[in-house]
């Protein structure tokens, strides 16, 4: 076996998830990402752990959801009774075909994902790994070979996490205790909203591998303008191209995409939160260099910002806030590396993809 | 996709399990039966049920049991869970090396098999189907071609189940009233054994697909006699042959075997019940014509008997009857077409592998 995905397994153990004696493990992955399975298992029974792979085929859920009736969608309550039973929970991504559920319409997915909201619950945010297993079909959609694929991947996870973490507690810093975020870029997006009260979430390679983006929740009544998202987000199978979304009072009041703009708009139709900000995401990762059409990379390049429609992250809500909710959580991107800045209480943080503390 | 495939997946889901709307099903399999579970999913959201897939991947097992400490063996909480939240359970066989676990130390396999013994209240029979997926690993394990074993794989599980039911219930009625049993074959089998107040099942293609025996379950300190087993017994990747057995007052006072005596000896070993017979079966599937060396088939050819160490059948052991327990359960075959008999209280049933009721 490659050694990176046996290191890539000890991350994920050790720092992400901290797997001791005894835990029950659950590995949610695709056949394609069967060699890591290996791994995870290998470093859970180092431990102690007891590992069980829920499989997740793409291929089989397109066929499930092509022929059921979506009035009839119900709870998982196997798929919740096996995360309540979890210590720690790794996703894994690995698409041997990142468009197999191209085909399924929009409105089934967003019917699908309404009749498991009740599973949000059972996945706690603290006890998860969602991270990557480089595949064909990812590299494919990277526009890499599979080697090069490989190598970025492995790079962006198997950091100095510790390291990271402190260079991304200075903007945590600065985040953390503001009450107002304006996001200019170009001619095409400025846009602001009210980050009081909020909480700013240091992200340093647990809940997410690679990590490195530090993340708070917008007031979700206080979002103002337009924001357009440069790079593509591949949605379900399909990539959203040049969306443009606008705010009044938080809500999204206006929206175009130069492609598959139908998948857009049903993700905007899930439900009334899903029209609404739920996150503000900084990229700090210095170790991604570049982009390749898969959100868990892209959001953390050191010079763009994200936006997501839809659930606000629990962490970033305290107590007595306002918290967006969604069955959704879609994150977009825009790129912030020239003519762009972001204000914080009026005060430039960044410019050009320059944070202050850099300079 | 193979028609053949989808038409399986039809047989399990309507006929051995009797899937409902809003049923919660789990399908465990491995990678190398994707296509099959595509298959489920797509019958599951026909009917509208739930499915899940939990992956079984012998390469993910033999790297855990390697690494963990047997004396550390927890029970699988998670795999409790599932099961427990399911209406409906198929278990696919699908090897892609049928002996990937061979290099794991049988007593460490034991020790797992004894930390896992809770789980088996967690798994009723009545709600589970054991099937197989054809791979190349079966076919090669079969001395066949894939395309010839998928052949025989499809002719076995397509079949009329309840012709078959009809034809086995005549046994069913010879079997069932019964006090004692005597199995002969040639110079190396002659046993005895009480059935007296057991249950005689009537194996319809629900709990096994393909189905095709009936089977009960010997009281315990009845069995008296040697057995010869003709036929190979592969058993955790390793394949047992010309295993001899000799029980006195129910238990195993003598054992040998040609090749793999220390599997068989680990098996003997994994509990007080794993010395004593679970279960006495008798062929009756005529659509089953020549050896694969996969129990779940070889097991119901119509000219064979079958004894299991370990475990009795729950459904086979009525409410105030000894049962054997033990967390093992390994079947193992003698050949009664040529120079054979069963007898059923002192009269002859089956000769030569010709039942009575077919002469």
């Amino acid at each position: 076996m490659d050694p990176r995905v046996r290191n890539h397994a000890d991350v994920v153990v050790d720092h992400s998830l901290d797997v001791q004696q005894g835990d029950q493990i659950v590995v949610m992955a695709p056949p394609a990402a069967e060699d890591f399975v290996v791994a995870l298992h290998e470093a859970c029974g180092e431990r102690d752990a007891n590992p069980m792979w829920v499989a997740r085929s793409s291929r089989a859920s397109r066929a499930q959801l092509l022929a059921a009736d979506p009035d009839q969608f119900a709870l998982a309550e196997h798929l919740k009774a096996v995360a309540e039973a979890a210590d720690g929970i790794v996703q894994v991504r690995a698409n041997t075909n990142a468009s197999e559920i191209s085909d399924v319409p929009p409105e089934k997915l967003a019917a699908r994902g309404r009749s498991q909201e009740a599973l949000q619950d059972a996945f706690d945010p603290e006890d998860m790994c969602i991270t990557q297993h480089p595949t064909a079909g990812n590299a494919q959609q990277a526009e890499m070979s599979t080697a090069a694929y490989e190598a970025f991947v492995y790079d962006a996870v198997n950091r100095d996490w510790d390291a990271q973490r402190a260079f991304q507690a200075q903007m945590v810093e600065i985040l953390d205790p503001a009450e107002e975020v304006r996001v200019v870029s170009g001619d095409t997006t400025d846009v602001t909203m009210s980050v009081d009260g909020m909480v700013t979430v240091n992200d340093d390679g647990k809940t997410n591998l690679p990590g490195g983006e530090v993340f708070t929740a917008p007031v979700p009544d206080s979002v103002e303008g337009t924001v357009h998202f440069d790079k593509p987000v591949v949605w379900q199978g399909n990539e959203i191209l040049d969306a443009t979304l606008t705010f009044e009072d938080g809500e999204v009041v206006d929206f175009a995409a130069d492609q598959n703009e139908a998948t857009l708009e049903g993700v905007l139709n899930t439900d009334e939160g899903a029209r609404r900000l739920g996150e503000l995401g900084i990229g700090m990762n210095r170790g991604i260099d570049r982009f390749t059409s898969n959100m868990l990379f892209d959001e953390k390049m050191g010079d763009t910002v994200h936006f997501a429609l839809g659930r606000a992250i629990e962490q970033t809500v305290p107590e007595g806030q306002p918290q967006n909710e969604s069955v959704t959580h879609l994150d977009m991107i825009v790129d912030m590396s020239e003519d762009s800045y972001i204000e914080v209480d009026g005060e430039i943080v960044q410019r050009d993809g320059t944070f202050r503390f850099e300079e």
